[in-house]
């Protein structure tokens, strides 16, 4: 058996290579591909896509697994063996009902979007963008279809991103919490002068600013010699093994949080890309579990300690020495306040904690229309702002600041969004039970020092790789399933406790 | 046979998407891998070239081929359908004779010996490099042997960079070339203080350097929607497809020709990457006909247009502007002269066009001494050492300035580096017939106007792609096989010039 398990290892090592090559092509695609590059790195992402999953759905593949079955079923759950054979069995039966040509064309329709989104939003112009939105969502109920699904078509697309969630659980979840936050809004809407952002807006220079963002992340952990940081219209974070891993980010001079926080935000992927043990590097368990857990890690960084009082304790003297003249009139307390005004508004990633759940409700909300054929993309750029004007009182000028704003449609990555909002829930679930284990940590940031948060994280959490899915996780280190308990209380006191409310 | 035709394409256009990402992670590799990234990329690069190896020497493909051959007798040779079924059928031959396996391994300890090279070039500790070396040389002493050979087991190497030129052949025109190029050094060594370099050495900011640069090599033709530039320790060209052509370059503080020169060379590669017709993308014609034949490009940019004194009386007004207190006391011919200074030095890719050959024939002769196994790895330093005091009266002080300067070695690349001095035979021996065909170029050059030459390689080298052998391409558009009277002609005239000997 374990000749077979070996066997299986090596396949899907090829698997995972061409995986990884295809992050490459993607990452250089993001940050420094010339225009005119689009049509040729199409091609080359669609043949790698194809590649790996025939690797990957190989009835070679298929038997291993079934011969593996009674030797796993032995195995204690947790061990790596198990969890690999358990994984690979669940991934394979998912990706054998999609065929080649299927994963094909998505990955050569997603990499032509991708050029026609960036076109559409530079210049405002949804209707650049809208057949290919179109033809993403057709593919994607097409893919749904394939993989099947008992009660909702966004279940089977979901269920890529988070494994074994359903979208009747995301509702069950969202619906209250929506309530929570609608109600948190107003109490703030009626104080919304209690703080002033103005600071954030003044001028910074941006390689002042870069600089800073990398002495902040490298304090954090984030390790240069594993990993680099460049620039990219939409920033994230791909990892091209253990010790290359990448973050991106975005610098505005007349905006601080957009390269900030943006970076903190993905330092927090990066240090759990980095994160799980050697020994998972190039099987099926060497990433992450899924995109829930993967921005529990990046909210936490960014939000639970980057937007906390604690950590601009530390921060701020340093910031204030890069900006002298801009944080002349700002002290720790003030600029504190700045970072954490809620304001309605219409950009997601710049949103504030409070209403940055409405923005995904509304996404996910669309992204269900669109693939259960109550909408068409035609009519994305309407039910957009109908739905923004709704939840937050807001209009988009501009389809740029509206539904253009995001990447993650340019993919197909529809059923995505929705692990934001569970990742922020369960960043706050999880950091309950840190503060438990970890007493002196709010002292410890105070600090500046994240070393033992950050082996926590990687003890509880990174070390696993994609072992367990986040309801295992969850129950395994917090001992409940995800709840948005914890979300609500922290909202609720923090922001309480800066507006008054 | 359409049909056939059709399907032979379809299946070769995945080879060259598989070889398109492999040339995307290697350039990633060498411009912005972070140091620890290394050993996943080497199983990332064995695992495309081994998938891109196997793809090509599918049984279909011989079937194809061999379905194909009465049909593409009946083809006028020049044809593109012709020219793909013989290049495919010549390259499919010689792959078929290779274990993937072969291939695979040769990928992956090329990707650790790069590594390994680039910490040893570093710290100028050959010893690092050496067990690396010794394993490229043996991969490569299998490849041969798997290949076959009629004559020296050289001639099976050399034909991967320069289809069906023999170890023989290069020996026939190098042997007297360098009788030439040694009496000339000798002429010009009496009178090495007729040229001043001194400017060259002077202090110019890394960024002006750059952005000239950039000036220059966008008026040649460089067009930066299909391309970039970036930095990398050793300078190289690469191609993603016909629109996306990358090249690199390093900048020297105190050495203006390191950057300047160049970006000029590189370019001269690009252009060629980028020139081919465009129905030849994704086949296997879509590239260059050889090493050789990509080596005249850029030569011909670098030396021919590059450093001649029009190229300069166009130029030297405008790179004055720019460094005015270190050119204050230059002008156009002075400056020409400099980067004309000929001296026997131990960087090859700073040499001077004179004793450059002379670089190029103690690389060829260490090499086929490796592979003839006449000279072990370890004993590599002190050939080296031995051979250029012997051919340039020089002696290494270390080996980051000797056997350790080149990255080929680390690659594996043996059999590569003959096609540089062939290249810059046939650079001079088309600028011949250009300056026939093109009598106003000469002024053209000194108004700093590349239409017309760009226009004419276009037409005669670059749009054939791989169609032609540099024997071929030499025939038709000179109406002579390759020989060196044109270079040593240019050599003596233009050297004679300055030297007035």
């Amino acid at each position: 058996m374990r000749e077979k398990l070996d066997e299986l290892k090596k396949r899907f090592a090829l698997v995972d290579d061409l995986g990884r090559a295809a992050a490459v092509l993607s990452w250089d695609q993001q940050t420094y591909m010339p225009p005119r590059g689009a049509s040729a790195r199409a091609e080359q992402l669609a043949t790698l896509e194809k590649l790996a999953h025939e690797h990957f759905i190989a009835d070679e593949n298929g038997a291993l697994l079934n011969d593996l079955a009674e030797y796993a079923a032995q195995l204690p759950y947790d061990s790596d063996d198990a969890g690999m054979i358990r994984v690979t069995k669940r991934e394979y039966a998912k990706a054998k009902r999609v065929p080649p040509a299927l994963v094909e064309e998505m990955a050569r329709a997603a990499a032509l979007a991708f050029e026609a989104w960036h076109n559409a939003r530079a210049e405002s112009n949804f209707k650049l963008f809208q057949p290919y939105l179109a033809k993403n969502v057709e593919l994607r109920i097409q893919l749904a279809d394939h993989l099947g699904y008992s009660d909702r078509i966004y279940d089977a697309l979901l269920d890529q991103y988070e494994p074994e969630m359903t979208t009747a659980q995301v509702e069950a979840i969202f619906t209250p919490l929506r309530k929570e936050i609608v109600a948190l809004v107003q109490q703030i809407a009626r104080k919304a002068d209690a703080v002033d952002a103005a600071v954030l807006h003044r001028e910074y220079d941006e390689q002042k600013q870069w600089d800073f963002g990398v002495e902040v992340i490298k304090r954090i952990g984030f390790d240069f010699a594993r990993g680099r940081q460049d620039k990219a219209p939409h920033p994230f974070t791909t990892g091209f093994g253990l010790d290359d891993v990448r973050i991106t980010t975005r610098v505005a001079k007349n905006f601080l949080p957009t390269m900030l926080f943006g970076t903190i935000h993905e330092t927090g992927h990066a240090l759990y890309d980095m994160g799980y043990r050697a020994e998972l590097e190039r099987t099926p368990l060497g990433g992450a579990a899924s995109l829930g857990v993967h921005e529990s890690q990046s909210r936490m960084w960014e939000n639970v300690v980057g937007r906390s009082r604690g950590f601009w304790q530390f921060w701020f003297p340093r910031l204030r020495e890069i900006f002298p003249a801009q944080l002349a009139d700002q002290n720790v307390e003030s600029f504190y306040r700045a970072i954490n005004k809620v304001a309605p508004s219409l950009i997601r990633v710049e949103a504030d904690e409070v209403t940055y759940g409405l923005h995904i409700m509304l996404r996910f909300e669309i992204e269900n229309a669109l693939v259960e054929r109550k909408l068409r993309a035609a009519d994305v750029p309407d039910a957009w702002n109908a739905k923004i004007k709704e939840y937050l009182g807001v209009v988009p000028p501009n389809d740029a600041q509206g539904c253009l704003q995001d990447v993650h449609w340019s993919y197909g990555d529809l059923g995505y969004f929705a692990t934001y909002l569970l990742g922020s829930m369960f960043a706050a679930q999880l950091y309950d039970k840190v503060v438990r284990d970890l007493p002196a940590l709010p002292e410890q940031i105070a600090r500046g020092e994240y070393g033992e948060l950050l082996n926590w994280l990687r003890a509880n959490i990174h070390t696993h790789g994609r072992k367990f899915t986040l309801d295992e996780l969850a129950r395994r280190v917090t001992g409940e399933p995800l709840h948005a308990r914890s979300y609500v209380a922290y909202l609720k006191k923090k922001f309480g406790e800066i507006y008054g409310v």
